[in-house]
């Protein structure tokens, strides 16, 4: 059965946050990223998948589709074989413990998929995102985070409340903060990470104390700030690397 | 003096790697980059902007442009007042000497340009590319290194050859290296990173001691493996910690 108008319709419509929401349905593609959703706890909502992919997807009530229809739905320059539509799964809250990151408006849809998959490699549970942040389930996002969006909660909150009621301990980068080589760093601690162009907000500045500095190596006209996705691999890694030791 | 036709079809000409071969120029836009490269040693041929940044780039016998003729050259979704021609500059090989960093066929122009600018930061003087490496004049490239590369000399070069007459101690990444977290690492050590989909080439891993591991923190299942841009994040960021230590 080729695909519908109306399908066609759905898949194309789901590139918008606002029929993300309506819908409650996000999109996937490519086997490798399929399968990692289908894995997982995410409920499946339709498939499509060409002719050479179809026995593996049989269980799935795989819609056959033609390379060329799947051409016409796909976001990727060299559409990969299956196409599915998953339900946005509800946000889930962790408790105050374990090592987690805070987005403070980051924009780029690549910079928060590395962040995501930055976060699977290091073992973080949870991502609280700002609610002016880029939404996970963007297709940049899911496409570049190789199923890692399965693996760690990402979830969308209100961060000044949200800093003033955890208990957990709170850091954010700054110039004047503590060298994060020598800075004691504990286990359960939140990262502050903030927007590309404008850093953490000064709102969020002001209360959280704990400030740590990635010192720079360079010259004194060096580039003056770390992309935030590598500054993230950075402290993470910081964290992270009392526990690594022991790997 | 609007631009004229023969100007617009050098510009956009020089969108592909073999015009810029052929004219030995390339394109920055915006003020934070071209003025980066206006306050290093590259030379510029051609400069153009619009009436507003005029007075900025007067000593720079400026073109005037509309912004409607900006846009027509430019390659960003929002141009910047002004963008110019710079000669391409001789590739100068350092000695045997300084933290470095080899690129084995990296592709992604952004992910060139993370590590560009990783490397500035770092203090990384040198970048080796191999042939098949993304060529570091790419619009994209420029663009996202944010001027960095005035900073890093970026050469390409025979892999292989380069690797074995090295004096200086080199590396790989593997999955069944040393912990990096408790290696030796030499302040003038050679990081080798590999292709996004690939890895380093097993010619080179083949002539290659020296292994690396960054331990994973996630679950078994959690993604196998790091965007290149970030996992040169961590190495540089191991390499240089104990001289960070006292920053």
């Amino acid at each position: 059965m080729p695909i519908s108008k109306n399908q066609i319709k759905l898949i194309t419509s789901l590139q918008q946050k606002k029929y993300r929401i309506k819908e409650g349905l996000f999109v996937a593609e490519g086997i490798k990223v399929v399968n990692e959703f289908l894995n997982s706890d995410i409920e499946l909502q339709m498939l499509f998948c060409t002719d050479e992919a179809s026995a593996e997807y049989e269980q799935y009530h795989c819609q056959l589709v033609s390379e060329q229809e799947l051409k016409k739905v796909s976001v990727l320059k060299s559409p990969n074989k299956v196409l599915a539509l998953f339900k946005i799964p509800e946000e889930i809250q962790q408790g105050d413990n374990g090592l987690k990151v805070i987005l403070d408006t980051i924009n780029d849809p690549g910079n928060l998929g590395t962040i995501i998959r930055l976060c699977d490699w290091f073992g973080v549970k949870e991502l609280i995102c700002s609610k002016e942040t880029v939404d996970c389930y963007n297709t940049k996002v899911v496409q570049s985070t190789m199923g890692s969006l399965t693996r760690v909660a990402v979830t969308y909150v209100d961060l000044i409340p949200y800093i003033k009621e955890t208990k957990q301990p709170v850091f954010v980068t700054d110039m004047e903060g503590e060298n994060v080589y020598t800075a004691t760093l504990p286990e359960n601690g939140i990262i502050i990470m903030g927007n590309e162009a404008n850093g953490v907000s000064e709102e969020i500045k002001k209360i959280v104390k704990q400030k740590l500095t990635i010192p720079r190596f360079g010259e004194l006209q060096a580039t003056e700030s770390l992309n935030v996705a590598t500054a993230t691999a950075i402290l993470l890694n910081e964290f992270r690397r009392a526990i690594g030791k022991l790997k």
